[in-house]
């Protein structure tokens, strides 16, 4: 699918097709759908930025929590997107032994204790010791920092979702 | 439910039960997860209020192209959710006559092509013949005058969800 196809797009079709470049958040590319015509797919990917960006704080944390838990409940009953479970199993969050699996739930517990919303990362660009490392190590930040890291790792899903669907589509 | 009991709930259980009082966003209820505490069930309301009035133009009508047409594909194929369709069904649009069912899809069409976003009215506030009154008369309004008025309607329907939930959970 090139760019004047996604510019022709009616508002129905472009949500269907992106309405999850942003994990359960639909809103977000039936608004930029207002946008158009988008000169290229950067230009469409900045627009979703652009938007996120425009939100206040709640908004961000309010896409954070949209996430599921890395390796949690979703991922054990089969009810993940499916573009969330492919990435997680990308990382191995399918394949934990059961200490690394204990290890998981309780730093994500400990993390959404400490800041009100889940652990976000690019699984795609990870795999399993990286995401215990960083879960381990960025439960240690404050919260403004890890809410800015969380929609800067959203902005990385959302580049791989949107390049996936334009390849999967030509 | 009282108001210490959702102001009780972790952000996931808050989400699981507010994340459709705006249809399709969970991004918005899991944003004013933030604002807790809630006075009162009218303070939740108005935070959802506040947060779909700070957004952009965009995001107003992102939230309106997140609705399903009124007695349309969504209905037919019962792909629905379990809200709207109790509220489509309220207003009868599961029993529209062969003529009432082309003259909706025609007037949803005509609506949809002026505007770039479909129809919203608060079903459970209206019938059969108020609704296809309504269509055809908001098909004349002005683009920025329907988007408030689509706005209003979604607060209408938010308010009627809200109190429902809080009811059945009592």
């Amino acid at each position: 699918m090139d760019i004047a196809a996604i510019n022709a797009l009616p508002y129905e079709a472009f949500v269907n097709t992106f309405g999850n470049v942003v994990e359960r958040c639909p809103l977000i590319s039936a608004a930029v759908w207002s946008r158009r015509p988008f000169e290229s797919l950067a230009d469409l990917e900045a627009a979703v930025s652009e938007f996120i960006e425009a939100l206040p704080e709640s908004g961000k944390e309010g896409i954070l929590r949209c996430h599921p838990d890395l390796a949690g409940r979703g991922l054990q009953s089969g009810t993940l997107t499916q573009e969330s479970r492919e990435e997680q199993a990308v990382a191995g969050m399918d394949a934990l032994d059961q200490a690394e699996a204990l290890r998981m739930a309780r730093l994500n517990e400990q993390y959404k204790q400490r800041f009100g919303f889940p652990f976000v990362i690019c699984a795609r660009m990870s795999d399993k010791a990286d995401v215990l490392r960083q879960l381990s190590e960025r439960c240690r930040n404050e919260r403004a920092a890890e809410r800015d890291r969380g929609i800067a790792e959203v902005k990385k899903i959302c580049r791989l979702r949107l390049r996936a669907l334009v390849r999967d589509k030509l």
